[in-house]
C-alpha cells in the first residue's frame, strides 16, 4: 500500500512517499481502508520531534482516519466489512492514518456519520474529541454560560464554537478580520478581531465587566496568564496548547480560577456523541483545503504558515477517488 | 473597647493597642464580644500592605472569631444574646477580628460547636474554610482516592489533614521530622520529612509509580510546577499560596492535570458542616500557643518566622479569661 513515512525528525521534506505492507487485523481489530484523513498541529509536532521518545523511526503518523471496513479480525462484533467508519488512531502506539489502509482496536472505532463525506469526516475524529473533553469533560462548559474561544478559524477552534453553541452557551471567539463572517456562520455571538481590539477589553465591554465563565486556550503565547484578566469569578481556562516558558499566573487566585491542561486522549465514546450532533445539524467540520496523500508535506508546510488563509481543517484525500 | 489598630503598613510594629468605639448592630446584624481570635498567614499579608488596596487605614484586621453574641439588630432570627457563635469577618469589608467586640451580618455567622474552647473554635473559620473550599469545593476529593498536603502541621494542613481522613482518601503529607509523630495522630497514612526524601520520589514510591489524585498546595515555592510529577493522569492541584514568580507548568499537560487557584471566599455554609465534624469527632483544631490581645505583634513574628516550631495554629484570647 501507498503510505507517507517519517524517515527522520525534521522539516516537511522529511517524509518520504513509498510502498508500505498492506496491514492484517489480528483478534479485536478492524482493517480500514482510508478514504481520507487530516492533518493537525499535532502532526508537525510530531514530524518536529517534539514526542520523539514515543514515535520510534521510520514511521507512518497522522491522527484522522474516514473509510470503510475491509476486513476484520477474530472477535470483532461491532463492525463488519463494508461499514462505513471514523476514529482517531491510538495515540503514540502504532501506526497513524497517513496510509491506504489502517488498523485499529474495535473499541476505538466509530460509525462515521453518513451524511459527512469522507473528506469531511476525517476532519473531525481528533479537534471534535479534544473540543469535546475541553469545553464538555474538562471544563464543563453548560447552558447559560459564556465562553471564549481562541482562534475561532482554526481547526479545534471552529469545531468548539458548534460545540459550545449546541451546549447552549453564549460564544464570543477571536478571529482576524478576514474569518469574521466565517465565524459568525459558525454560530458565534461575539467575534473579536484581536488585531483592532485587546481581547480583555472585548470581552470586558460585551459582559459589562464579569468576564466569561471560561476561556478556551488553542493558541498558546500569552493566553495562560492574561485570561484570568476575561474571567469571572470561579471561571476556568482550558487549555490545548503546551508550553514550556513560564507563566505568570498571578491573577489566577483573585479569581478564583481553574485552570484544565488537556492533552490528546483517546477519543473513545465521544465519537458517538459527536455523531449525533452532525446528524442533529449541530456540528459540521469545515474543509478548508485538500492534498492528495503524495502531497501531505505541502499540508504541513501550509498548517504550519502563520496567517495560512485556511478555515477550518486540511483534509487529506487518500483514495484515488474519496467519495 | 480594647482594639489593635493598624497603624501603617509594615512590620508588626505597625499595630497598636487602643481604645476604639464600640460598635453597634445593624438591621440584620449580630453584635459579638469576642473571646478569641487567630493568626493566619492572610493576616500578616495584610499588615504588610499586599492587600493595601482593600485596607484603608488606620483598621481593625484580623480574621477569625469565637465569641458570644451580645445584642442583634432588627430582623435578626437566626441568633440571641448568649450564643455562642464562630465566623470569618467579611474578608476586606469593614472591621476585623482583633477586638473585643465584632458586628457581622447574621448570614455569614455560624453556631460554635459547644465540645470546643473559644481558644480551638477561633483556630477553625479561616483554615477550615480555605480547606473545605479547596478539598470539597474545588478539587472534589472523593473516597478512595489519595492526597498530598504540603505542610501538613500548619494551620490549613493539620486540619486538611483531618478533612482528607472524613472524606475517606488515603493521605500522604510533608511535614519536618520533629512533627511527624503529630501528622500521624492527624490520621495522615504517609508522612514525608521533606528534608530527607525528595516528596515525588516519596509519593511515586507509596503509590507504586501511580501518583497522586490530589496535591494541596499550602506552600508556595516550587510547588506549582513540580506538582504534575507526584500526580496520577487526570489529577488535579490546588493551590491556596499566590505566587507572582512565573511558574513552569509544561508537565501539566502531560498529565491532563487541572490546576484550582483559591482565594479566600466567605466561608459562609462551610462553618456548619465544619461543626458536624467536630461533634462527630473528626476535626478538632490544634492550638499550637495563646497570646493575649496585646501581645499580637509578637504572635505575627511568631508565625512569619520559618520553623516556629508552633503546630497547628496561634489563638489570641481577647476576654480577660477566655473560658
Amino acid at each position: 500500500m501507498k503510505a507517507m513515512m517519517l524517515r527522520s525528525f525534521g522539516g516537511p521534506e522529511s517524509f518520504e512517499l513509498c510502498d508500505a505492507p498492506q496491514p492484517s487485523p489480528a483478534a479485536g481489530e478492524v482493517l480500514v481502508r482510508v478514504h481520507a484523513t487530516s492533518i493537525n498541529p499535532l502532526d508537525y509536532q510530531v514530524r518536529r520531534g517534539d514526542y520523539a521518545d514515543f514515535v520510534p523511526l521510520p514511521a507512518i503518523t497522522g491522527h484522522d482516519v474516514s473509510g470503510v471496513v475491509e476486513a476484520v479480525g477474530p472477535g470483532v462484533t461491532t463492525f463488519s466489512p463494508g461499514d462505513e467508519v471514523w476514529y482517531t488512531p491510538q495515540i503514540f502506539a502504532g501506526p497513524g492514518s497517513y496510509a491506504e489502509y489502517h488498523v485499529a482496536a474495535e473499541s476505538i472505532v466509530g460509525k462515521k456519520p453518513p451524511t459527512l463525506s469522507h473528506l469531511e469526516a476525517a476532519c473531525v475524529p481528533l479537534v471534535g474529541g479534544t473540543a469535546w473533553e475541553a469545553l464538555v469533560v474538562r471544563a464543563g462548559l453548560r447552558v447559560g454560560e459564556s465562553v471564549l474561544i481562541h482562534g475561532g478559524a482554526g481547526g479545534v477552534g471552529h469545531v468548539a464554537i458548534q460545540l459550545a453553541k449546541a451546549i447552549g452557551a453564549r460564544v464570543y471567539t477571536t478571529v482576524r478580520e478576514a474569518n469574521f463572517e466565517f465565524a459568525q456562520s459558525l454560530g458565534a455571538d461575539g467575534v473579536i478581531d484581536y488585531r483592532k481590539e485587546d481581547y480583555v477589553d472585548a470581552i470586558l465591554r460585551e459582559t459589562g465587566g464579569r468576564g466569561v465563565d471560561v476561556v478556551f486556550d488553542t493558541i498558546g503565547g500569552d493566553a495562560l496568564s492574561r485570561s484570568p484578566d476575561a474571567l469571572a469569578q470561579l471561571g476556568r481556562v482550558v487549555t490545548i496548547v503546551d508550553i514550556a516558558q513560564p507563566q505568570n499566573v498571578i491573577q489566577a487566585w483573585g479569581k478564583n480560577a481553574s485552570y484544565h491542561f488537556v492533552f490528546t486522549r483517546q477519543n473513545r465514546g465521544k465519537l458517538d456523541e459527536l455523531s449525533t450532533l452532525v446528524e442533529r445539524g449541530q456540528l459540521r467540520p469545515h474543509v478548508g483545503a485538500v492534498y492528495p496523500l503524495a502531497d501531505i508535506p505541502l499540508a504541513h508546510t501550509q498548517l504550519e504558515t502563520p496567517n495560512n488563509g485556511v478555515r477550518g481543517k486540511i483534509a487529506i484525500a487518500v483514495a484515488p477517488a474519496a467519495p
